[in-house]
């Protein structure tokens, strides 16, 4: 039933994910990926186990594992269409498969790989991903639980030293897991090695605790019911050498501990690195579960009614009015823009899996990109998941229209895979190191005179349709001023323009702030905290739009091509839109261009707002998994045009 | 256990209401009133009503009620208590006795009174506000259910005409209400007499529905679980003559419809005007429950520790950090702004209410006021909630810690009682009406020339502590460059100018758009949506000031009050700099300007800062109220300061 227009789109959008996607849209139904909203707690996870399985013995989780069909960048596109239909199998599977078979398949060595990932995919083997503790969440590296080799068994231990260091909000652990991938500190002879991960048995076959294994169930959520969060504590557990993940260091036949990596730093982010497509499947399901929440909130404003028209006779379609407009299209353009940022991140990450370690700047990128996107991105879902629920009015909030459990458990995103604050001064970091390697130790006034140089140094380095950047920055240039607005090359200058200058004076203070007496360190570096979550939010924004630049240059239908740049206009303008009070702080704009980004947003508002039924289409969601009553039950439209619905009514005996 | 400073702080926020508030804080445990958050839809709604009736049948759910204790404006500080409780209690109150119990009171006679309000307030009389129907909610006047005088009998017939005219979305009406004001087009003798509202008994007292009547039930919602929101149809429903609530219309003795008020349209807003204290208690129970909310967040941010002081060996509390500073001090000093303009709205509710018609211009004002606030402080709440809840990382999901509930109840609030975007606009189009009567036909030339002369004009007149904002005005205009930002006439003169211009130029926009053809009328208006909304923002924000002043000078601590100054000067400065944006495009600030406003602004976090704990203390939640493992637990910390929670790790036999 999919317009022409909405078909090409999706093509579009899919990119080259299209054939894994389009799998999925025709084989898997509703019913297998959608839940009721109104489970209970119990019921909810049964209901997610039972379907995990399923889709997994119909081969939907093998892609990424080792000796299996399928890349590491299609089991994000795997992910991210089971995130359309439920968020908690689509979490349930993202601990099972993505995070405990991830660090086997990552973290482990061909033992493992050939021990477990069998299990860990049919889920006979079901596994938690034991890293958070009370005590330390963001701050990873400070975790309490200790791996202590011991040489007369030729076993490790794994101990929980203080309550403190209690695993907590554990996937799989308050229920279901039967292993645990625990990271602790190696302790190897006295000597700390920093944190690494080993293999714990927790449970038996029939689900009861291990000797010496302690596990707690966190109950009732805001969301992902269906989801077994748990606490884990282990005294003075066990296990033979072998199950620690020794991919990266781990102690030998003869009881020495070796490691590829020298040095302790190195080797503990090296680790963290492999683990970054859980932070990639993070923004990128919570960006699909907003396009599922902006299909059902489109859909509704499409045809609902309200209000007549002044003077005349018939009621005005929600979608016609202005401030209507402002909540849903614009973040319908986002939808596309992130969609676009995805598709580029999981083929980076497609080339440093294939790199096998060879191209660490690579991977430094990648993990920046990830960390900024998974920041932004859910940040953007919260938001928008919100804006649709209310766009619906009180239909929005009744479970059975579909938004509310999106909302819920859309939720903690913003806060599991790295809390998106620690997420962003981690990309603020990156960003100043490679600043460094580029200008050294030049000082303040060497900085301020090389700044016109900057554009084309290596922090601000364009990987993404690189050549036709720089074309459209040209081409920019030589418009007229009135056309200014709709140049990409200009928008493209203004994002490059707001991160150069966030990073350069960033820097400037950061390198300030560095020099102050040893106890005013921490204030000082304090003070720049929002400036530095700034610097990263900036980045990202310009790589997504360079990567929705390279989307479109990747389109060949040019109907599609053209409603596409249409759409990255709109995301552009609304990006600038929202940074608009920075960009006059820094005098790159007036009041009156201010004024007209505005205007230019509503206009391509109300330009797009006819072709909003072909770009929700575009966005990729199947009908049926919207799963919407106030949707299905449209046909029943009264004379008034009014949206009706009466199978809630039960029909019931008078009472005498 | 409250700090002195705590303590002042409340008294000074609790302001005329400090008796009442104080009275529930005394005598009303957490027992009474805080619900477990994993409660299931039928537990929830067991425990709402049971709850509900509990604390009607100790007296507090009289105050507002004809013959009893306890007046309108006090009704809404025991709203307000209840809403610190939880939101389900608090609405299913609302429901029973602020819009069942209060369309009796305020659309009915004394007839009705005497039949019925004893029963409404001890729960034996259940009940229904049925207005909002599927086909219209916000255009309530457009409603299709039909109320027929029939001359034979002697009696109204209600019906719902079709599908769409079905009730919806009302509370009480899934499970336990027992009779409903129902809204419907009256129509006497062929004639329509516009919207009335009648009471239609629906269910016998086994709960079954009577004959005609055909309830449904909404079921699972986005939160809320405790109120059973459901469905109203009627198949001519017969009612005897004197369940018209007819204080402003009805059929008499002698079978003639007479009114009060003679228009049609001005009755329909009269009435409708009579039930605005749902807005304000929709709008001040969404502020405690932000007030809970922030409480739950910042006493956590004031014991949770995380990552290391550079160089040095202590954790840094969550608190010290610039980022989460953002997040909570300047929230914690709307909470205070919004505070004072509900005591202030409160107020003038029971001026109006004591006028008994008698001032219809403070009607409308209030009426102004009240869906004004009621937009911004549901807005507020949703937003900091959320903000609450990423705050305190993963442990803020947890439903046991307190704050997961309080976002899913709230949720809501930004749509009933009014649709936000819908309220927004009838607080411009009050503010257009307005300064049409004092400009009259005044040209668009005459208009800008007047523009210097317009602040002490009727539209901004200054309706709280006004001699006192005019004397802050006039001493801000001789202070030295320097402190302008701190003094608080200048802020009044930004918040005021921000109003005063928005509505001026939408003024003069309507006015262009009243004057195309017919059928481009439509788009013109449209065209001033996004500005009409801003207009009622910049109303709101000026009047909540104005009362945040008022409130300070009610004030005779002078500790207490130097720290109110402050807490003003921050929400102040805070609403100034999230429109730094419009200052700046209307270039009554430069960028320097903007920056230096940023920069208090964060300088004020840090001094609030170390007050954190008596701010919270003075927003007057009860701390056993907040009802969170988390700060509970807080107790056993582990020697290196970080939370540290145990109990719930059950204690397993290891399995053999």
């Amino acid at each position: 039933m999919t317009t022409p227009t909405g078909h090409g789109l999706m093509v579009a959008l899919d990119g080259p994910f299209h054939a894994v996607k389009d799998h999925w849209r025709s084989s898997i139904t509703a019913d297998d990926v959608v839940r009721d909203p109104s489970q209970s707690l119990p019921e909810a996870r049964a209901w997610a186990l039972q379907h995990l399985v399923d889709i997994a013995n119909r081969g939907y989780a093998v892609a990424g594992f080792p000796g299996h069909p399928g890349s590491v960048a299609e089991s994000v596109a795997h992910f991210e269409m089971m995130a359309l239909g439920d968020l908690s199998l689509n979490i349930k599977a993202g601990v099972q498969h993505g995070l405990f078979g991830g660090a086997i398949t990552n973290l482990g060595t061909s033992w493992h790989h050939e021990t477990f990932i069998d299990d860990v995919i049919s889920c006979e083997l079901t596994g938690c991903f034991a890293m958070t503790e009370l005590g330390h969440g963001s701050d990873v590296s400070s975790v309490e639980t200790t791996i202590t080799y011991l040489p007369d068994t030729d076993e490790y231990e794994i101990h929980s030293p203080t309550p403190s260091a209690t695993k907590a909000y554990i996937g799989n652990a308050g229920q279901d897991g039967k292993m645990a991938v625990v990271f602790g500190q190696l302790l190897v002879g006295g000597t700390s090695e920093g944190v690494h991960a080993v293999l714990v048995p927790i449970r038996d076959s029939n689900l009861d605790d291990l000797p010496g294994v302690t596990t707690g169930d966190h109950g009732h959520k805001g969301g992902l019911l269906g989801v077994d969060n748990g606490l884990l504590t282990f005294d003075h557990v066990r296990v033979p050498r072998t199950m620690l993940l020794n991919r990266y260091g781990g102690v030998g036949d003869d009881g020495v501990y070796t490691s590829p990596i020298a040095s302790k730093n190195a080797r503990f982010f090296t680790m963290l690195g492999t683990l970054v497509r859980g932070r990639i499947c993070v923004g990128s399901g919570a960006a699909m579960a907003t396009r599922k929440a902006l299909s059902i909130a489109t859909r509704y404003a499409l045809q609902r009614k309200q209000f007549r028209r002044p003077g005349m006779g018939s009621e005005v379609t929600l979608l016609d009015y202005q401030s209507h407009q402002r909540k849903l299209m614009p973040n319908i353009a986002k939808a596309y823009a992130y969609g676009f940022a995805v598709n580029e991140v999981s083929q980076h990450l497609q080339r440093v899996t294939d790199a096998v370690g060879q191209d660490p700047s690579a991977s430094r990128e990648l993990e920046t990109r990830a960390a900024g996107l998974k920041a932004v991105l859910t940040r953007w879902a919260n938001d928008t998941i919100q804006v649709c629920r209310e766009s619906c009015g009180g239909a929005g909030y009744m479970s059975e229209n579909g938004i509310t459990l999106i909302r819920q458990d859309a939720d903690i995103f913003a806060t599991f895979e790295g809390d998106n604050t620690v997420l962003l001064q981690l990309v603020a970091k990156a960003l100043l190191v490679d600043y460094k390697k580029t200008w050294g130790d030049m000082d303040l006034r060497g900085t301020a005179q090389a700044t016109a140089k900057l554009l084309g140094g290596r922090f601000m380095e364009r990987t993404t349709a690189g050549s036709t950047i720089s074309r459209l920055v040209a081409n920019a240039k030589v418009k007229p001023e009135s056309e200014r607005l709709h140049a990409r090359g200009w928008q493209v200058e203004m994002f490059e323009f707001r991160e150069q200058h966030l990073v350069e004076t960033l820097a400037r203070r950061m390198r300030a702030a560095s020099k102050v007496p040893e106890d005013a360190v921490f204030d000082a570096v304090n003070e720049c905290q929002e400036h530095m979550l700034e610097a990263a939010r900036a980045h990202t924004d310009r790589t997504v739009l360079e990567a929705f630049v390279g989307g479109i240059s990747q389109c060949h239908d040019e109907y599609i091509k053209a409603l596409l740049i249409k759409i990255c206009d709109l995301y552009a303008l609304a990006t600038i839109e929202e940074n608009r009070a920075w960009y006059m702080e820094h005098n790159r704009i007036d009041g009156a261009r201010s004024k007209a980004i505005s205007a230019a947003v509503e206009s391509l508002n109300m330009q797009l707002r006819d072709k909003a039924l072909e770009l929700v289409e575009g966005m990729g969601v199947p009908e049926a998994w919207t799963s919407s009553a106030m949707l299905r039950d449209a046909g029943g439209q009264n004379a008034s045009g009014s949206y009706v619905r009466v199978h809630h009514l039960p029909v019931t005996e008078p009472a005498v």
